[in-house]
């Protein structure tokens, strides 16, 4: 079993901001993340797979077809987009980073196994800032 | 002449867009920049300071009080904020890296003498992205 | 479950040495490491926590209250100070970063958990360099 | 249990290339990695090793050691060498990071405990590229 | 006038190899980066233009059309090559980083000013490892 | 004309304090830099030379030389020290990065020029952490 990674970036706004709550109790609760106006961040996403190396060519995955995918499924949908306002799988979720990598899971998981034949989905980990990480192995 | 710097970080929302042209002509000239919902960045932002090291201390500058005079006077008006709507010395401005140089720098360039006593402001610097940096020397 | 990570920065003075030895032995064992005069490091400290997310705030933890916790319980205590004579849960132990590591997580450990609610500390890591990492993951 | 880790690295030439297929379904499968004339890479190396620190130092292993260890096995077979045509131990070998990080774990595994006595190798990790990373624990 | 620069990278397999001289001086004089089968890196281009940013836009070049700029002039030329072999550009040079980062200012000089209008390029930085680089100002 | 850069590290310890204050003044003004049992820092040392590059080699310094030359006058002398009390060149000095600065470029400005034959110190750079740094161009 081999765990291979592939990091790929993109740069969006967004708020931390629940709307059940009055504006007050947003501000209380997740402070300047709660800036009506949005802010925003240089994200990093990292996609590691597990498998076996396929023997022909060395590889558990073909890391340009992971980064093929990954920018299709995701960074195409989030990059230089609000994560609030313009984000189908985010839609009426909280834009923290903690859900934002369980709905990177649930669309990257089943993807995995076509390209690899054998490898599957072991961690999605994403730096919303180069001291902030989240990481999700989907259990 | 020594040269010092201090790096500080701030998290923010834009876009590009000159309101002077139509929406077609925005996306023409700045692509997903344009995104009318915004983006964001993590940006860092390096200022440097040159002048003599005072044989006392052995500093051109404390940079505990470069630091606090960058927080004070730029970090605080930037960081979790949206760089078009919320930046009162942004105002009517492009929201470009380049402006945003040129701007920090008149801001900070009368407040560092009066820190140093004979120290002055060299350079303001900030990387939008790891890959994307803009630097203004003041000239 | 998710795993949510905080980086902090404390810089320290060290030296390895076991009082139980000779001078000669200690520098034999632990080499220039030894100096008696000291030498220190830019130490980069990353707590993780894991848990569920709260479906209100979409956290597992608020992040700037795990950074406060830090700040409060450790970095106030090491940064700026020496390992082996400042520090008072280092009294009397080897100042390695392995101990280091075991030493802040019995501080950090009861302190999550009113934090979150439900979540745990899951790892302490500390990298004494950026080829020197150690973590102790509490068993 | 204590992980710690010690990082190196080389530089080397490569090419993903299967004899046993044609010159052109390599090119199909292996794109530009199987250009003919070799392409490289600046690889970084982290070696994790496992167990408990020993009272007396404060060590599960020494990095000195450990380093010492890494660069006489391995950085010397490796480093300003072409990995397909100077490297034993991955002669007849396809030069991925997949196989060179098993390939290297076999070298480590049986002379780590020498050195700690009752420590061992935990995992192998290799970066390509600062975006492509593999890692092997052994299982 | 402002700076602004834009970083791309490439990896490619060289070697120091001056065929005037026998293989005994050039290993002599180049050490292992003589290796007859080749070694590499991943380097790492920066690109820098100065000029005014242009009121309209708020830039000084496009870094989107400065990135496609360096792309399909010099990194489809360079990347997943062998810079002694494959590059038309350094045929018969050196491939030493001080001469591949003078011949990418002879083929960047010219381009630049079409795409700004007023700007030039100012600088050709190269690291061919995080601690050797290379800068090359055209004086 | 071409600049040249090579990066070495070391770890030491130090203390910001003036002799001829007194203890209240020197927590007045260095704050805890001050605190009596030392802190300390991983430095990173950035030493850059400037010449025109031999034709024959490629080369306006081998870096292989500078990297020794560097390691032989500078980090032999400052690795695993106290900057106050075991660096012989910093004797009697503040002990802080300009100054450390300025002391490396005496040391080694004279010993490039034999190396290479034309080439000349161009710059000293040292980070004292990743966000503090000082530069000295010998003027």
């Amino acid at each position: 079993m081999i765990y291979v990674s592939r990091k790929e970036h993109f740069n969006a706004a967004h708020k931390l901001y629940n709307p059940a709550w009055s504006k007050e109790k947003n501000f209380e609760v997740f402070g300047p993340c709660a800036n009506e106006n949005w802010h925003g961040h240089n994200y990093e996403l990292i996609v590691t797979v597990k498998g076996y190396s396929d023997p022909e060519t060395g590889f558990v995955i073909d890391l340009k077809k992971l980064s093929n995918l990954i920018k299709a499924e995701i960074i195409e949908k989030v990059d230089h987009k609000n994560l609030n306002l313009d984000v189908p799988f985010m839609k009426g979720k909280m834009a923290s980073t903690e859900v934002l990598a369980k709905e990177i899971w649930e669309i990257l998981e089943k993807k995995i196994p076509p390209i690899t034949g054998f490898g599957q989905l072991h961690s999605v980990k994403i730096y919303e800032t180069p001291r902030n990480c989240v990481e999700y192995l989907g259990e």
